[in-house]
């Protein structure tokens, strides 16, 4: 049994997210319907985790079993032919046997972006949460490195979310200021909860908008209070950029 | 009757250019509907020029008369607050009542985007043409810094064109290298015909790929002949950047 690790870009847009689904389309069922034309094989593809509805990967990884004669080249030249050109296979190669996306994954980072302008954005708005007051970029980093460290982020957890440890430890959290009003929030943790990120940057979005401190940061991390965290920002400003292992 | 100035940015991916059409969705049918429910009149828009289907601008310029008590503000954010979110007014001014955003127009600016590597984009694939291949910037550039100047550009223009003359003068045309394998051709003239830029881009590509000189754009020129150029570059790298007056 052949054992093929998967980095794939992703737009989005137009998916139901990662999991695969019955009647919605989807990132993994999409690569899975491929991977069924290229061997006839009912194969299950293995994400790193998922990615909600909308949201993006520069460098989503998934792995992939498979009894073939087929080497990686074969796979990736005939997935990327068939895979809809919003979906792209970056690197196809054989791994050891044991070797499991989601298990393996020993850390993850994630980019959010969002375009700080009174005007709107018509070009690459697919790709940015559009704020139009100022925002307070050093309030926002002071408190993105407040999350930095081993904390229960059950606060920043989707409410209703049935997972039980929610403990992660973050090991980067910063606000990188681009050009042309974009500004990027930048986070990598070994384990990410349901919509942590985005209700991470809904609640850095009310600090830069001055209606909260940074330093309210603690208490929420401290509450484990959904309730006591901000908006959750939404999806297409979110980039899953890679996956360590 | 007041005269109004629009700058206009636009994702041109779901649009058949810029011309009113009578069943097709265009950018100058979205406006004059928009200015129409604004001010209950039927207001003719008057472009720079045409963008053709597909093709995106950050500042298309237009203009529009309208016997109105209604100021640029107003116009400004109902405008925005109507118009598709792939159409974004950037500035809306009143100016003086001969101003023709046609016929004042002195220079225009596209920019043309190449996404260079062995791999293709998902995310913002709508915005660059990918070629695999590739590409010798250099040689890209000494061609296109021959385009400088006033010269006839009949062989770059769509066959077919209607339109008599066909002199320009190039003050600008250069390959912008970019990061990320992102390569760009700006170039700025006193106007543009049909097709130009894309015809010289898909000719400057083919410098690039080595299968035609940089001294031969020279020879396409003075051919006056359509044929001897190279192929029509697709529509969705092509960006309006700007109109000067």
């Amino acid at each position: 049994m052949k054992n093929f690790k998967l980095i794939i870009e992703y737009d989005g847009t137009c998916y139901h997210g990662w999991q695969r689904q019955k009647t919605e389309q989807t990132i993994q069922g999409e690569i899975e319907q491929a991977l069924f034309t290229i061997s006839g094989l009912k194969i299950t593809l293995t994400g790193s985790g998922r990615t909600d509805s909308g949201v993006h990967a520069l460098g989503q990884t998934a792995n992939f079993k498979c009894d073939t004669h087929l080497g990686p080249d074969v796979f990736f030249k005939a997935l990327n032919a068939l895979l809809p050109d919003d979906i792209v296979i970056k690197s196809c190669e054989m791994v050891d046997e044991n070797f499991h996306a989601r298990f393996n994954a020993k850390s993850k980072t994630y980019r959010y972006w969002i375009y700080n302008h009174s005007i709107p954005k018509a070009v690459g708005r697919q790709y940015a949460w559009f704020i139009r007051h100022p925002l307070n970029y050093d309030a926002m980093n002071m408190a993105a490195r407040l999350l930095s460290g081993t904390h229960d982020f059950k606060a920043f957890e989707a409410s209703g979310s049935p997972r039980s440890g929610t403990e992660r430890t973050v090991t980067k959290a910063e606000m990188i200021r681009s050009t042309n009003h974009y500004v990027c929030f930048e986070i990598e943790a070994n384990g990410f909860l349901r919509f942590m990120v985005r209700n991470i940057v809904g609640t850095l979005a009310e600090i830069g908008l001055g209606k909260r401190t940074a330093d309210e940061i603690k208490d929420i991390l401290r509450s484990c209070d959904r309730s006591k965290a901000g908006v959750t920002a939404p999806a297409h400003g979110l980039f899953l950029i890679r996956v360590e292992y």
